[in-house]
């Protein structure tokens, strides 16, 4: 089961370099450069715009649209909803990036209205985040996880995350020591990455925009948005992995810079060699 | 005659090296930071401010103004018009990105506002982009030249940027796998870069600041605005092309950090000994 | 006393990267992701969030405020005293980069109204800027310190910051070739860092977001803010010095890079060895 993930997810990367997708971005000013380049890094094409006069025309001209809140404004905020509109209107996929959610009302209510006027396909935040989009009493620490949430091992995690799943009808991408993506039915888990890349801001981010590459790349033979966000979420990790074993020794500047550098050399024998993927019911790899 | 644009051009970068010009932005959020990074590499001093209630003063205390539509908003289209008039009044130059011109109604009718009401002095951009002011049928991918229009070769493209150029009155530089540089009668171009450029987010817009920094360092001895617009696409072409070689094995996110480098450290005999650059009518180098 | 002062930087050090504090950052979009990511090398959490309609939560839930205005707007001016006056309410420190203080009258108009409606607990700037909030007629060149007030030695420099500081009731910290931080009794004097520091865009910013970090750490036994501003001096100008020497050979681009990577290198054997820090009346270490 673990090797044909890992082919359903070499093939996703071989469809973004050949297809090179466009993916429109309405996020925030603090990771944005981070995320155009990781999207040109795994072979897509990145645009970001959040005008109301323009964003829907955008968004139309896109293979899937990524959404993500971290500095949400009230301007932005209707282009957020306008965008999402659009995409579903048309049927390209979107990704929500909930970032913070749980630390302020603008930021829960954002999160709220997002969901109930836009069906999302996949919906990528860190345990606190998902687990505030699941109703649940959720500790936050500003945009990063909170130390008791990050303590939820993977079975209580997977729970809130296909709970969140069925009741949305999407795909619910939870990041952390162990990676959770689920459709409600299927789950999948992921062992790859580093604590230190919570030492590098917009990891998630780019997580976000990585998994919305790979639905921009989505087609009939692709396994559907659980295996494009797990090929992002695995892209995410295991390159963040290498990145981190080639710069530790200089720090937390070069670890950025060899994120990028992962993401566009990796290839698939380094994929299937590495991936810690597997999937809830079959064995580990 | 290629001799004596290389010595303009190193007689420029001294020229922007000892003044250290300050170049005011009113640019997108996504690159912004490598703009301002590779400003102050080649020795000019940036400054960003796109609020209504300063962007005449800013421009009336700097040496060039650089307007770059790539995350355009209501709010800051008003502030380009604004500095556009004030740069005008006072003759400061003004250097135009139209980024994705051709991708929204948005964007299409902010750079014709743009260009009949203020008088632009550089006009900078992909083949898509230029064509699109040129009022011709441009395809459009995004911010990225389409593939169509990357194939347009030198000698169709030259005469693109001459209408536009005669038609404008200004400068037009289209950089590409060869850049040509134009003002409706002369016309230079430039085969240095490497296609690797595309895949870091920003090298067209570090390339429209720093044709900005060389308007920005002109004088009566400097040969005008075609001589700054090549300046800063020959720079920019020749620092990606070291820094693709320096970084080649590493990956994108070293490409980045080490275009910044490249420019940093250029000096005229690396320019002069590796600049591929002639002019119509003339042998090339 | 260089001695003590040591110590307590040291003890500041270890408080920041054990308790982890909250920064809430309203900043501009220039240098906000080097921002960032300087606040996790050193140990603290960064939160950027500028909407009116959050910034008082964010604020709240927050150990320290920092507010630069580099890229300020009508809108972002509204949230920056909103943030302010909750911050002053809760009793949490608000750190003030006044960046380009003297360029326009919308900065000077915002600098003195956010230091009338705002209690600062520690203002940070260039000896432009300083001069500026002293009502002396300071000279600027953009968000640059001009050639002239560059030349003002630490004698007459410390004469500004003390008058501020005791007309503000806040410690003042000019960065320059001889950083002063002032509480406009007992004054600090830095000589660490290098001038080529001022050729990548952000180190001044940078530096204000460790003085708020260490800000965001301090507790009964920490020295208060006059300490805390001195720590995020310290820690800037050292590791912007040990970064130029790792990558001088490279270029401004690598330089950035190594900043990051130097401030989360930097152990208290480093900074006890290297510090240049002195306090008036008392010997240079």
């Amino acid at each position: 089961m673990t090797r044909e993930l890992i082919e359903q997810i070499i093939g996703m990367m071989e469809k973004v370099r050949s297809k090179k997708p466009l993916i429109h971005h309405i996020t925030n000013y603090v990771t944005v450069n981070d995320c155009a380049n990781i999207v040109l890094a795994i072979g897509a094409s990145p645009i970001m715009a959040d005008d109301i006069d323009e964003v829907e025309t955008i968004t139309s001209i896109s293979s899937a649209l990524v959404i993500n809140i971290g500095t949400l404004s009230r301007r932005t905020i209707e282009s957020m909803i306008a965008a999402g509109k659009k995409a579903n209107e048309l049927g390209i996929p979107v990704v929500l990036d909930p970032v913070g959610a749980g630390a302020s009302s603008l930021r829960n209510q954002t999160t709220e209205r997002i969901l109930s006027e836009v069906k999302v396909t996949v919906l990528r935040g860190n345990m606190s985040e998902i687990r505030f989009t699941a109703g649940l009493k959720a500790d936050t620490k500003g945009v990063e996880v909170s130390e008791a949430d990050q303590r939820i091992g993977a079975g209580e995690g997977s729970k809130v995350a296909q709970d969140v799943a069925r009741r949305l009808g999407c795909v619910v991408a939870i990041t952390g020591p162990t990676d959770i993506i689920t459709d409600g039915d299927r789950t999948i888990y992921i062992e790859n990455g580093t604590r230190h890349m919570s030492n590098v801001t917009g990891t998630g981010c780019m997580c976000s925009s990585l998994v919305g590459s790979f639905c921009g790349a989505m087609d009939d033979t692709s396994g559907g948005p659980l295996i494009a966000a797990a090929s992002g979420v695995l892209v995410m990790g295991l390159s963040g992995e290498l990145a981190y074993e080639a710069s530790k020794h200089l720090g937390y500047g070069s670890f950025r810079t060899t994120i990028i550098d992962a993401v566009s050399k990796l290839d698939g024998e380094t994929l299937a060699a590495k991936a810690r993927i597997y999937e809830a019911g079959f064995g580990i790899s």
